[in-house]
């Protein structure tokens, strides 16, 4: 296919996971005639979207472009960047093909396949070059945290485009399956007009170390190791799992794997051949107790101490197969993900206080190593690809304002970097002069329990109103004849004050609802304003006795 | 004063603000005849303390000793070592003496008057020995992130104790008082029985830096900065202040504080001769706008990012006299303080994007020292004082656990080292044979708005289910005689989900009440039964249709 377009060709790159975001990945390329995308995550609520399970990127701008949309790309398997597919491959016609390598397509196969999507995951091939509609796409092999991601050379009528999502260097991966560095200076040599680049680690200086550094500290901490071994790491880390079952294979420790997410990945890599687990080693949970802790080595979920997880049931003896005893040790190989840190602490505060040895970030820093580029690693990727313009995707602001420092000093000037906002598009014009388009609006769409999009920002005020303050509801029944009080209003709190100490308070209530009522009788002609004046009278009523403003409801009850 | 008593002398150590725990420091030193206590702080509430402003120690322990109680002694003037005094004091006798250093002094007597109480707070002189009951009580003036802190050395008829509240040795001060480390080696020779000892910083190997490293940071960033040099610190840092105050002098910027709590603490501070500030130097707000932004060094309060504080003002463009222009940089001299991470993140987010260089703490390390004592500065503690037996304090268990393995380290035997549980005190008999008590309860006493304790674990659970999933209020009248409905019922959701998407779902809660009371119609004993099947049908069907669990609450008016 040549490229033919009767408008003249341009090309748009859009993220609608909102950039200046680290999660909820959908990047869009688009040209006059074709739409490809790259990546369809999932992000992560923050501590003000109180009740919400989880983000998707917003989708309306492809609402009246679906017929545009000749294919989805995966670069790798984590939730962020595939986990919004069941959610959102439903609006998309049946029929767009959606491409992976093998990991990352086994994963998310599971994912479509626990919402009954039955949905087919192509495979890409190496080296293959898949022509489609105004775009060719090359994919190339690179390290991050979990094996078999990708990176993309995008081919478009414009220019090239490399798509360096979440990616480190890494020489020495667990896998042996390094980062095709040749074929990313080769692609620099041909010329690329952008490089669309991770960006979260470029605060930190120097190159991330490799997965392969952390074994070291495994054998460390397992050597001096009396009673279980317990390692905590993030379900996708297929490396660090791999890693933990060739020391305790090394020990002679048997090996157990604990929690949905743990078991569910372990299920998938190694069926798809990524993980290599000795069977004789595996022991099943029910088994843990015909051996003795010396002998064991439990891999385990819940590593931001997420309420219910698998460690979380050990510490707090919620598991009936195991617990802690003095000697075990509990290694946590993750990061904090921000906003977790608290509970996580907490979460090392029960497991010491049970008596195990606690391994963790604030004592010891060579147990997790972070998946993603740092300054040296994103210097060499702009040394490879010696981009025309470069613009940073997966961070936020201050992330990407220190990408931006990083290419000044690498010599680029700031009109070769962009910052793009959220919801502004990257655009090149047939020149391949870029330039940012105006916003368009960008939410966030919401997901709680079975609502996608229900629950926004009024439902969020109120929740966090209740959260602090409270309820109060107030039913007044009143005869509509002589529009009299019929009996006492019924008053009922929750979330505000202990009942049992509010029974005075609950009384001056009642009063100041007679009291509003006692002049009225007969004159009222709009009940709703009466109910807004019943309601500012409590609100002012509880302000001044408690210094809180709980949410007042009045139900005016005609009779 | 003799030691005279008729029964055997003992010594009782409690914590009242939970042992285990960082803030809200209250400790109780106890014989049989006398009880001095040392510091009175408030604690903050973690994420599930919904709603909640404050923590206060459980005074419950001292309910029936009141009478007993000689004494206040407090260590230094931060918040969690005296914020709790307005609210216990007026719990105890009017007449029980409080010691403080001056610094420390003026900022609890501020604290005490803002709740309009005047008990006089009495100075410590250098070198003065207290004798109050059964104990003598010398302060030794030690360092830590706020100057005139001190340690108690409390001479009790069993024995001597340290009482090494949050310290850690500076030799390079900005007040230029040293701690004083030869009264503590000579109490140390004479013989301690038992050494209390911060262990915050536990986790961290070697010396915490002195707080004069900040002062060549500071240089170092207003040398690079054309724009408004703004600085955040916790406004109790009276030693941060001086530094930004010095190097904005020798680079002729103008200085402003902004922000209550830092202009009341620099009040104070400056009155009592601990801050130097020439005068022709300070700025009013209001004349932030006649000087160029180069000609300006802003000290500013919210470093923690609270929503309303004066930078998080700053960075919303809120504050009428200055806002962010490019060029300005903003540094924050402070931890994050765990739970704050992401507010702050964002916060640095924002005033990126506004245009500022901002330096924090995952670029720049050099920017904020910890107060506390880092494994070295403990071990020469422990050198110095050469106790019998150690307890750790202020810190949480896996802290004290770092601490014990420190103490192990450096010869001690597990069994002179003492992890009291929350509710456990330290007991020394006649003999000063150490043992942990028996727990006794301790709850942490929240405070929300004005009210004391009126908020506990049943309102905090009902505040976690409305925060997740709202509130749905029915109202069902019925004609008491023929129990028939009277009208349609009403129903009105809150943080559940849109009104208006909700419309079915309420239609369908409401033909679910209707069918509930279908058959029951003259039939209906007990209401109560009634309004809790009603409630357990609404709550099921709610679930169904949106996988929520909304808080339901159902009035059945008889009418």
């Amino acid at each position: 296919m040549r490229f033919t377009n009767i408008s003249p060709p341009f090309l748009k790159i859009l993220s609608l996971g909102g950039s200046g975001f680290v999660t909820s990945n959908m990047f869009v390329y688009e040209t006059p005639k074709d739409i490809i995308i790259v990546d369809c995550g999932i992000g992560f609520p923050d501590e003000e979207m109180l009740g919400i399970d989880l983000l998707l990127p917003d989708t309306t701008y492809l609402n009246d472009k679906i017929q545009k949309i000749r294919a989805i790309f995966l670069t790798h398997g984590h939730e962020d960047h595939i986990g919004g597919l069941p959610f959102i491959l439903p609006q998309f016609s049946a029929n767009i093909p959606i491409f992976a390598s093998k990991l990352t397509a086994g994963l998310a196969q599971e994912k479509l396949a626990e919402f009954s999507l039955k949905t087919k995951i192509n495979l890409i091939n190496p080296n293959e070059f898949l022509r489609i509609g105004d775009f060719q796409i090359e994919s190339i092999r690179i390290t991050h945290s979990i094996p078999d991601s990708l990176n993309f050379l995008i081919h478009t009528p414009v220019g090239d485009i490399y798509h360096a999502s979440d990616f480190k260097f890494d020489w020495t991966p667990i896998d042996n399956v390094y980062p095709e560095v040749g074929k990313i200076a080769l692609a620099g040599q041909k010329g690329i007009l952008c490089l669309v680049s991770d960006c979260l680690r470029s605060e930190k200086e120097g190159y991330t170390p490799s997965e392969s550094s952390i074994t070291e500290s495994f054998e460390r901490e397992m050597n001096t190791c009396s009673g279980k071994f317990i390692v905590t790491t993030f379900s996708s880390n297929i490396s660090r799992i791999q890693q933990a079952i060739d020391v305790a294979q090394k020990h002679n420790r048997k090996v157990c794997f604990l929690g949905l997410s743990m078991e569910k990945s372990v299920f998938i890599a190694q069926r798809l051949g990524f993980l290599k687990i000795p069977h004789q080693i595996i022991l099943k949970e029910k088994h843990l107790k015909n051996y003795p802790p010396s002998k064991l080595c439990l891999i385990v979920a819940g590593s931001q101490a997420q309420v219910g997880s698998a460690l979380y049931k050990i510490a707090n003896n919620e598991n009936k197969h195991t617990q802690i005893t003095d000697g075990d040790k509990v290694v946590f190989s993750s990061e904090y993900i921000p906003g977790n840190e608290n509970n996580i602490r907490s979460l090392i505060d029960t497991l010491s206080k049970k008596g195990a040895v606690v391994c963790y970030r604030d004592i010891l820093e060579d147990l997790h190593v972070s998946g993603h580029a740092s300054q040296n690693d994103l210097l060499l990727m702009i040394a490879l690809t010696q981009p025309n313009f470069l613009t940073p995707i997966g961070g936020t602001y201050r992330h990407m304002k220190q990408f931006e420092n990083l290419c000044l000093k690498f010599g680029y000037k700031k009109n070769q970097i962009f910052l793009p906002d959220t919801g502004q598009a990257l655009f090149f014009n047939q020149k391949a002069q870029p330039s940012l388009l105006p916003k368009i609006p960008l939410r966030h769409v919401l997901v709680d329990g079975l609502g996608v999009g229900d629950v926004g920002h009024a439902v969020l005020r109120d929740r966090k109103v209740l959260s602090e303050e409270g309820i109060v509801v107030a039913v007044i029944p009143i005869e509509q004849n002589t529009q009299e009080l019929l009996s006492e209003p019924e008053i009922i709190s929750r979330g505000f004050v202990y009942i049992k100490e509010s029974k005075n308070l609950i009384k001056k209530a009642q009063n100041e609802i007679k009291k509003t009522l006692l002049n009225k009788k007969g004159k009222i002609k709009n009940y709703r304003f009466l109910r807004k004046e019943i309601e500012s009278r409590l609100e002012k009523l509880f302000f001044e006795v408690t210094n809180r403003r709980p949410m007042v409801l009045t139900f005016i009850l005609e009779v």
